[in-house]
């Protein structure tokens, strides 16, 4: 059944041998989305790792437009995969314990079956023939795959770019064979600026005097000019400007000496021309069209609404990421992922990984300390391996108290909170408070974090993280989405007070905001005495001209704050710190904390 | 000598006719830059407005690669022009005042000699064999137009895009026949990503089978599906995302029925498969590749260093103007232009305008009464029209004491400053300072300023104004290029007081620091006596919320820093501004307002 590709009957003219790669014949034709049908698909691919008995180690790799089933090296004398990164003994994807298994796509050239294929019709490539197929159909010829492997229920899948539009479809149209799924550098669909790209690359493949109508395989040469064009394009495109620039810049005008029959003056050009020259030696401008036209037709919604819609049906946890510098797959479209998974109370993280390297970095070792230890923490919450006890929230803590280091905060906070109640905690660092409440209940625990590090962090301890910054509001998240939504010790550190507590009150049925309490006696000691802006030893240690603190406020400014703003305040809990006492008599004078429960009581607000 | 350009000898074939363009045959050869002659050059050009008798009250516009001498209407029943925005009686660039003349570029095709012109030495269109051109061989074309024009020196030459290449290249070339240079959306060079969609545009062209090495004038059609793709990819670049995704993604799938033969699937394919039929209809791959490849030699430098030699020349005032969502020409390479000119000590002015617009911004209506107005006031500058008295700094002032309306330190900062000093102020606003300073002496003034709309009211102040964020530092500034670095009342919204008073340092001999002081007996009581962050009803009288400082300081705090830090002070003036007093003993109870002079001294610092 599985054979070696060279055996396949299913042999594609311009692909190049994938030593590793079997291959099997699916059974049945395949109607596809677009109403056509193939009579037969053969399915090219490669595993790694071993499948155990119950056939649920399994992780499904989905590859991206031009790449295949090589995704990593089998052997050390074996030739490099393309995410060799990311997958093998020991990587974040441990070839020790998961079975990996990529495919190659449907609609593509190494193997699996696309236009360069035989149809069984007439005895000849497909060509113009094969009929239009989505990324739908493509999850559909993995799905029959994983069948006939007999792999039930994914450990996850996993995909940047087109093979993130994979990912996402499998969350969404299989839901009960999944347990997470990564998604890197995607989109819900792609921006009209990307679209415009491919159609330029499409139109320059189709009007290529030897494209002859897509029916070029017995011609002499085919459309390779019009396919070099589109490389080029799509090369442009997977590059940030910053890493074209860091590549060409200091030898704008001294090209490589290349064979190719394109434009030679300026480097970048005879980069372009020798990537568009190379490719046409191993793909097919068939696939090219077939299965950019299907990563065009990829949508899964333009609006909020129909996104949310669209996620709807995703049972998985998830992890989302994106890259900053990625301009074809920009980072709002995976914020725009994670909106809808939020709104779909969906269990999901999401970080922008800081890069410069562009739609390529989801490829490139070079911000893989971050993400890939990101991706390895998501996995092992999936699939937890027998490991080290639990660390626990026992990283070095920032203070909280201005005069300890320990968050005394925390005690009094976690009393508030009922168990099963649902959190958000804005600004939750590695995740101490919610690891904290996690054996508590079974509510929704969600941390909102800025900082990448911090991010991992609270993966790490087994928690949904999303990034965001809080002065940008909580969009992504309805009306009272939460039972309790915490800012503890960040108020004095965001910008849009108001913006913020007004969001947290839309969001949560109950606030708990805590903060130091700038008119503690020693605090203003300081400043009425020795006239230098208050400090202490704990919290409040950094000085007026590097804290990050730019926000001074009082217990009493707070709750003038509130009735200005007919901000509710169900209770107030202060406390001495030094002391370890609580303060009920002339709080704002010897309270050096504040924690305040505010209520979302729309009578009260405008 | 004029004459309409349907009489010319020099028509091209492609182009569509400019009704008011007139024509003129240059004396003599042209050596260009190559190292090639052309034997003869005609200039199609469009004039507006009178020249006077003196021959000084021109202005030249440059136009883009696909732009015209139809630069604006020159009646109501004519057609529209590509700027009329800013061309016109009463607009920025007034014709009632000044005689505007824009020529069609050197190897264009719309009636200055090109490669489709008729070839002496053959009868035949150039073709192949017209040589390669260079941005500094329009402008001696231009030169050559304008010296036959009997025009002297010019008010300005305005260009945006390439028209901004050769604003750049008349500065430094011809630097005493400009008093100004309005330099839109340029650049020194393109970036590489900019160089490769080039590239990869020719290489659709010279690949089209209908190129014929150039020589397709007498074929039945040219190689328009190759210049098609250039046009398209082109197109793309001009366009920002966040304006393609506007124009097309509430109706992704539903393309205009258009008459053309490229990809109709998208709406957005649609579009430039339509813009790109059109271009072939107008314009002469021939020209499109000789244009563009003149933009892509352009090179006043890719190192800080070659910059500022570059720009050495220059004798003219400047106004750069960049547009924030423009990809193509982004601007940071307008920031590199400006920091050229800054180290030159050219005086200069430049604004990043928001704008959703792309490179295409420059063009558009958009955002037009921003940089239109600020256009507006530079021209003015250059050549001061009678008009109603300045103004003056009489805007209605933020408040500078905590108590008073009245800037007080202003009258004391100026005190400190020399006649004849250079000062650069951050955070100028719209100049009040400067504007004071100004009949003082004749040493450089020069304002940072971060808001647009203050960077406009700078320039109607007849003051040189750069945009930029003080926490990013004052890199573009040369080590101790200023007498004199004013920071007024900014210290307390900076986040980075640390890295912008060490820049100061660098740059000036001398900085001026002033700051209200929290230690004030008043703001004290506050915070002792009624437990309240402390507010009064000038500077301070924003709340906790929602002021913009982000800085707490005492007089002794700022004097821990500076001791801390090793800033040398040299003298401090403290000010009780309620009471109109000086204060000597006790500042930090009983001044209000701080003003600090510190030394760069070099064996103080670490």
């Amino acid at each position: 059944m599985a054979q070696d590709i060279f055996e396949s009957s299913d042999t594609i003219r311009t692909s190049q041998p994938l030593r590793h790669a079997q291959s099997v014949a699916l059974d049945g034709p395949l109607p596809l989305e677009s109403g056509g049908v193939l009579p037969g698909v053969t399915v090219a691919f490669e595993t790694y790792g071993r499948l155990n008995a119950g056939g649920d180690n399994a992780i499904l790799v989905c590859h991206a437009i031009s790449g295949d089933s090589h995704v990593a090296r089998h052997d050390d004398a074996d030739e490099p995969g393309w995410w060799d990164i990311l997958i093998g003994p020991g990587k974040p994807v441990d070839t020790n314990r998961f079975f990996v298994v990529c495919p190659n796509l449907l609609g593509g050239c190494r193997g699996t079956t696309g236009p360069g294929s035989i149809n069984p019709a007439t005895g000849k490539p497909y060509g113009p023939d094969f009929p239009t197929i989505t990324i739908g159909d493509m999850v559909e010829v993995e799905r029959r795959l994983l069948d006939h492997l007999g792999i039930g229920r994914l450990i996850a899948v996993i995909g940047g770019s087109v093979g993130g539009h994979q990912t996402l479809t499998w969350a969404t149209r299989h839901p009960d064979r999944l347990r997470g799924a990564v998604a890197l550098a995607t989109s819900p669909r792609l921006t009209s600026q990307a679209l415009a790209f491919d159609v330029v690359g499409r139109n320059a493949i189709r009007r290529d005097p030897h494209f002859y109508g897509g029916q070029y395989y017995d011609q002499p040469h085919g459309p390779t000019v019009g396919l070099a064009l589109a490389r080029m394009i799509g090369h442009i495109t997977y590059l940030s400007p910053e890493a074209m620039n860091q590549k060409f810049e200091g030898d704008r005008l001294h090209p490589r000496q290349e064979a190719i029959e394109f434009e030679k003056t300026f480097s970048v050009g005879t980069y372009l021309g020798h990537q568009g020259t190379k490719f046409v030696e191993r793909f097919d401008a068939n696939s090219y069209v077939a299965l950019s036209f299907a990563m065009d037709l990829f949508d899964l919604g333009g609006t909020p609404e129909r996104l949310v819609e669209n996620f709807r049906a995703a049972r998985c946890r998830w992890l989302v990421l994106s890259f900053s510098s990625d301009w074809l797959f920009p980072p709002a479209q995976s914020r725009d992922i994670v909106g809808a998974l939020i709104r779909n109370n969906a269990p999901a993280s999401y970080c922008e990984i800081k890069s410069a390297c562009g739609h390529d970095a989801f490829l490139l070792p070079d911000d893989f300390d971050h993400y890939g230890e990101m991706i390895r923490a998501f996995i092992q919450n999936l699939a937890p391996a027998p490991r080290a006890p639990n660390p626990g929230p026992d990283e070095p803590p920032g203070p909280t108290s201005i005069f300890h280091e320990r968050r005394l905060d925390y005690d009094r906070i976690i009393e508030l909170i009922p168990p099963d109640a649902s959190v958000l905690d804005l600004g939750c660092g590695t995740g101490q408070l919610l690891a904290r409440l996690k054996p508590n209940g079974r509510g929704r625990l969600v941390g909102i974090e800025l900082d990448e590090e911090k991010i991992l962090g609270a993966l790490q301890h087994d928690l949904d993280v999303i990034q965001a910054d809080l002065n940008e509001g909580l969009r992504a998240f309805a009306d009272q989405q939460f039972d309790c939504v915490v800012l503890s010790q960040t108020l004095q550190a965001v910008k849009d007070v108001e913006g913020v507590i007004a969001e947290m009150l839309r969001v949560g049925a109950t606030c708990i905001v805590s903060f130091p309490n700038l008119a503690f006696h020693k605090l203003r000691r300081i400043l009425g005495e020795e006239g230098r802006a208050p400090r202490a030893y704990g919290w409040l240690r950094d000085k007026w001209y590097d804290t990050a603190d730019i926000r001074f406020l009082s217990i009493t400014d707070f709750e003038d704050f509130c009735a200005e703003k007919k901000f509710h305040i169900q209770q107030r809990i202060a406390l001495n710190t030094e002391a370890g006492t609580e303060i009920k008599e002339d709080a704002n004078r010897d309270a050096d904390l504040a924690i305040f429960v505010l209520r979302h009581d729309k009578k009260c607000r405008a």
